[in-house]
């Protein structure tokens, strides 16, 4: 950074789970003045997060494709350190730069280990987003948690023994990630006499969309973007 | 209703934690064609999610405040009643009715009960909404979840045995609704050797906006609207 230059700020700007219109008025003004974007994307092929933001991108915006491998069995650290190292770049120019996180960016997002990486050399302020935990408890017309219900989120990766004793534990639960894991989750919600009060969507505010039945994803797969939701008591608090 | 006249449709609209800029897009859409709104209230003043979105109430705009008792010693059965008896009669007489939600109406929402009421009689739709629990994690930079860590949401009235329980069997933890409750949660989270990574924070995005230390909190009384977010792995993931 040249002496007396301000450096940049990093923005984290959720731009909820896929319907451009569950952005928030904030991700859309702080949108609209960018200078350079910066988004999670796939080794290949285009990125949620830049897909659901794209109206909104001004025209001559520089842009960051952060590209991740999707197998969690291949590290990332060379792909986060890479794109640190381009957006360090814009940010000692002073230049801001706004990272767009499908959802929020502070629920499962990249941006956790992005900012990890920047966190103490440059300042970094965060704009929530709508979850797609909330907006999938929108379209099936069922409560997260009332009262004093507790709510756990569980990633569907986990072993099958935590995700019994984690659902058991809770009110009600909400079992993200599913992907090849929802034959694993269904036989714990049917060992639990739990899988008729299981209810299943997918693709949430994506093109493809879909509520189904917990038999017919696993007979017919899930895919990675899919949850269940399961309240311990029912359907009591059903929208 | 008239014959051959439809129905009105219930939407359950977020309007966020409290910061307007944090309303969707759809929200701001929804409420500018708005001819009834309907919003909780307490008995006496002036209703959260009304001030949170109340530059875009149309000017003419019916407006149904349903005041519902704070003290949760008492029913608010009536309260309910009363208010989904006022929305239905607009409903049945071909008026949409948009009931403003702070937060995001699925998660702790008043609507959960209200749309009870109503469902099965009237189509209900709902929009998701930035909830307290992610703007919290916004304003303290502390991820709520990241890759396959596990997240439960605990209401602070619960008993302390239920809380050590849960927070001891998820990775994240969030507490919220502390008010009263904020001594109890700090005894719980000593015992387990939490409170340096307890991380709080009151009235997210609402004039008074603070984040104290767990101590503080304890020491002069915490809101109703605050929370307190704990990681067991303590701050790896801090943004």
């Amino acid at each position: 950074m040249s002496p007396g230059k301000q450096a940049g700020t990093l923005y984290g700007v959720g731009v909820g789970p896929g319907d451009p219109e569950l952005m928030t008025l904030k991700a859309v003004r702080l949108l609209g003045r960018a200078q350079v974007v910066a988004y999670p994307a796939p080794e290949e092929g285009e990125s949620l997060a830049r897909s659901i933001a794209q109206s909104h991108i001004p025209p001559g915006c520089a842009e960051i494709a952060l590209r991740l491998p999707f197998d969690p069995n291949r590290s990332s650290d060379a792909a986060f350190a890479a794109g640190a190292a381009d957006v360090a770049a814009h940010l000692a120019a002073g230049r801001d730069v706004v990272c767009l996180c499908a959802g929020d960016p502070m629920l499962y997002g990249s941006f956790i280990a992005l900012s990890a990486r920047l966190d103490g050399r440059f300042a970094i302020k965060i704009v929530p987003g709508v979850s797609s935990l909330t907006a999938s408890a929108a379209v099936l017309g069922q409560a997260l948690a009332a009262r004093d219900d507790t709510l756990t989120v569980i990633p569907a990766t986990r072993p099958a023994a935590d995700i019994e004793r984690l659902v058991l534990g809770a009110d009600s639960a909400a079992i993200v990630k599913l992907g090849r894991h929802v034959a694993k989750v269904a036989r714990v919600l049917e060992r639990l006499g739990l899988a008729e009060r299981a209810r299943y969507v997918e693709r949430v505010g994506l093109p493809g969309e879909r509520v189904r039945t917990l038999a017919e994803a696993v007979a017919e797969g899930a895919p990675y973007f899919a949850m269940i939701l399961v309240h311990r008591r029912g359907e009591a608090w059903k929208a």
